[in-house]
């Protein structure tokens, strides 16, 4: 055998240990965003792959040397952009262990632990999150996907399974997908994606308070739809969405959709639009009991998912995507080939364990379970909420400092953990909030953001409001403590003077 | 800050290195096949999450006393089903310092190394693979997930992109995929997820005696459906069967599809359906220039993906998609709302630096190609080619001892490192092969390989060829030598005379 052998691996896995802790160690020290300019890493690596072995210190040279100034640390405790992207070190553990182990998912037999560990800690988290018994849940990368699985299953049920059949294209009525405008970008691609186009994806207006999904535009898009011979097919609900971290009110999306005429599909009865409801981000809230009421209504929801990966800090990937109907998504993704099937088949039934297999995309899955597991125990579950809850605590702070400060302006209610601010010089903004000079103000808060990211010394999110721009901050990387957002504030107030 | 630190994490990730240099050694003493039955590893666990901290030992514990058990040792010298699912060490130290990054891959700025490092590497593989001077590669999961994005790809290119207008429906005559009976189970699932319908995926007839797509019937299946009305979308075309590795002749597929009455769209020309390559295993040997004629005709080709995380090693997941067009990809899987984009986009645009999140399905991404890089350049290209070629030699010197020992046939050629074989009481099968007593040979087959895996000695894949089941001798674990494939060949003889 050629290839490095267990007692070369053990030394330098113990090298890349120390590398590693020293690094999580002096993240604080290093600029918050990646210092390089497009291709520059590209342009510093050697056109073609070496033939003959590198030594391991090499390699970890050029870690150090190339890799880590083309970082933008999300661990780093003033990270504020985007979401929280955490990586927990006690998760960062158990994805070692999968990588270790080097096991393969393709079927239960391949790795029954892979998949039984996996039944266990998604279990865990639907009864800690409130999620209906009975709800299955599943690993997958992202909330991109899971929200492309959830579509494939509206699709499929709205369809009476046109897969098996002539396909999309043998439906003759429009199917029809509505979400809020404010929802993930990911959205519009898994409905696109799933092959309902442009034309059928609707972006039912928002409360212009709340930027919540209002149930009447919807109500009112379905009956439009409906009367035109169309078929509503899937509502998107956004819990805490991409912007402003609205949460859409499902319940009162549920009670609209109760009332939406049924298709009566041959012996199947009416079919439902299919309700998924994207929590990526939020759903890490929901370990905390008094925020279950975001999901009120979760009863008459089909699907959900939402990302341990950001908030709560299993580190990427680690995407859940929760179904109240197991049988109908793995009918929809199902694949049973010969070469995959063994005798262990029956039992698997009886003892109601999954083929993962038929519950999403990919066949071959990692060991993802592990990181989950590992997080959970090596932290538990207190200190998980003890953090959240301190996150929710130190947003309302840092809202409160801006709405007291003269110049500035909080746009969004603050429902979670991210701040939406904007500093408006003066003739810019009306008292009442009415943008004068669009221009000119977009100008001012792209300029002072770029100065802040440009810094290294934080990193913040400008995002379209209202056609105006504005700067999300984004609180809940693990490290960050109230001090570090005193510290953000500081900094804020310095850099729109151009006072760094 | 409430997880685990850095310091802890020193101590146990010490630990736990020499778990998995210790585990890596003793693989080759563990039984193959995992020792649970479906359920055990639920049951054995709690019910519900922890709310105290364990300590990382009791962790450590479990993954020795539950999960071990409940693992199929691909990485086990006599591990040969499926096809090989390698873990070279040296890529598991690249994955362990992506894990111990924590970095986030959403777009090219929040982490440049990601995209960067990405880049190169693919770069480096297309040039040893031979793909085309232009052709652009992307890490995805899994063979599957690219070929469902190749397919998404093929139905946007063969109906001007409906995902931006009235969708898949808008679109009068049936789009077609043609792919073969053998292709990998994951062809049809991604046709049917693209929306293609089973009515509209034709199953084109193969050469009955290498089991390869033949390019008459494919002509004349194309014939038949444009006469109908019907448009021919995609071809998928498999370089490595699952069933017997079979390699279906590109070139002459192409040859058939430069034939095609193309459908004239609006100011772009006529529309060819497009050609995706299926090498998820067989990809590895393109590493070897004397294997490169697999791959004649990629010219005329579209799209091939291949595993690296199979037979060449670099631990899962770490799936090649490779595209001619890669603009055209990233139209159809594009986003590009306001939180994501930043002052660095046009500069990227110049770099010629891609934007992977249009790329593929999900948003954020994992740095996969860390374990590439440390992989190619830890072990080398030269040591990857020796220990390939080692592999399709001992294949061949497997068939050999099966094909001169009477009641043994080898059923399809041996085109790579994969043997497909039967043992044939007498009476069930003819001399020229034809079966004479199907449901006996099939109870026999069964039988003796479930003896085989059930000893945990090896572990060996039953299939259905013909109609019948066949056993697969997959060969191409790392740590595979020629001797354990002659202890394994005199286990089967004894196996067969139930006298393990």
């Amino acid at each position: 055998m050629s290839g490095m052998t267990p007692e070369e691996f053990r030394t330098a896995g113990h090298a890349l240990i120390d590398w590693i802790a020293d690094h999580r160690e002096r993240i604080p020290d290093l600029p918050v965003r990646a210092t390089v300019a497009p291709g520059e890493i590209v342009a510093a690596l050697p056109p073609a792959a070496p033939e003959q072995p590198e030594s391991f210190a090499a390699v970890l040279a050029d870690l150090e040397r190339v890799v880590v100034p083309g970082i933008t640390q999300t661990q780093h405790p003033r990270f504020y952009g985007w979401f929280p992207s955490n990586a927990a070190l006690a998760s960062v553990l158990g994805d070692i262990a999968s990588s270790g182990l080097g096991a393969l998912g393709i079927t239960w037999q391949s790795a029954p632990a892979l998949t039984e560990v996996e039944v266990v800690v998604t279990e865990w988290l639907r009864a800690e999150t409130g999620l209906p018994q009975g709800w299955r849940g599943a690993i997958h990368d992202t909330a991109s996907t899971a929200c492309l699985v959830a579509l494939l299953a509206a699709r499929e049920r709205a369809t009476d399974n046109s897969e098996f059949g002539g396909g999309l294209q043998s439906e003759p009525a429009p199917l029809v997908v509505y979400t809020s405008p404010h929802a993930h970008s990911s959205v519009a691609k898994a409905a696109l994606l799933a092959g309902f186009g442009a034309d059928n994806l609707r972006r039912v207006e928002v409360d212009p308070t709340t930027y919540a999904l209002d149930p009447a535009a919807l109500a009112t898009a379905i009956e439009a739809d409906v009367a035109a011979g169309r078929r509503p097919a899937a509502v998107v609900v956004a819990i805490g969405t991409t912007g402003t971290t609205a949460i859409d009110p499902l319940a009162e999306v549920v009670r609209v959709l109760d009332r939406v005429p049924g298709r009566a599909a041959a012996g199947t009865g009416a079919v439902r639009p299919w309700v998924h409801v994207d929590a990526a981000m939020a759903g890490s809230a929901l370990l905390l009991p008094e925020r279950r009421w975001m999901i009120e209504g979760i009863h008459g929801a089909d699907s959900l998912s939402w990302n341990p990966h950001k908030w709560m800090g299993t580190i990427l990937d680690c995407s859940l995507l929760y179904v109240a109907d197991a049988e109908q998504l793995a009918q929809v993704m199902s694949t049973n080939p010969s070469y995959l099937r063994s005798s262990a088949d029956e039992d698997l039934a009886r003892a109601g364990v999954p083929q993962y297999k038929d519950w999403g995309i990919p066949l071959g899955r990692r060991f993802r379970a592990l990181k989950l597991w590992f997080h959970l125990r090596l932290d538990g579950l207190e200190a998980i909420r003890a953090r959240l809850r301190r996150d929710l605590e130190t947003a309302n702070w840092l809202a409160d400092q801006v709405r007291r400060t003269p110049g500035w302006r909080v746009l969004a209610p603050v429902s979670l953990q991210t701040v939406c601010l904007r500093h408006e010089p003066p003739g810019t903004v009306t008292a009442e909030g009415d943008v004068l000079d669009g221009p000119a103000l977009d100008a001012h808060t792209l300029a002072w953001a770029e100065a802040v990211n440009g810094s290294g010394l934080a990193f913040v999110s400008p995002a379209l409001l209202d056609g105006t721009w504005m700067v999300r901050i984004s609180i809940g990387a693990e490290a960050t403590e109230r001090t570090d957002v005193a510290a953000l504030w500081d900094l804020l107030q310095r850099v729109v003077k151009n006072n760094l």
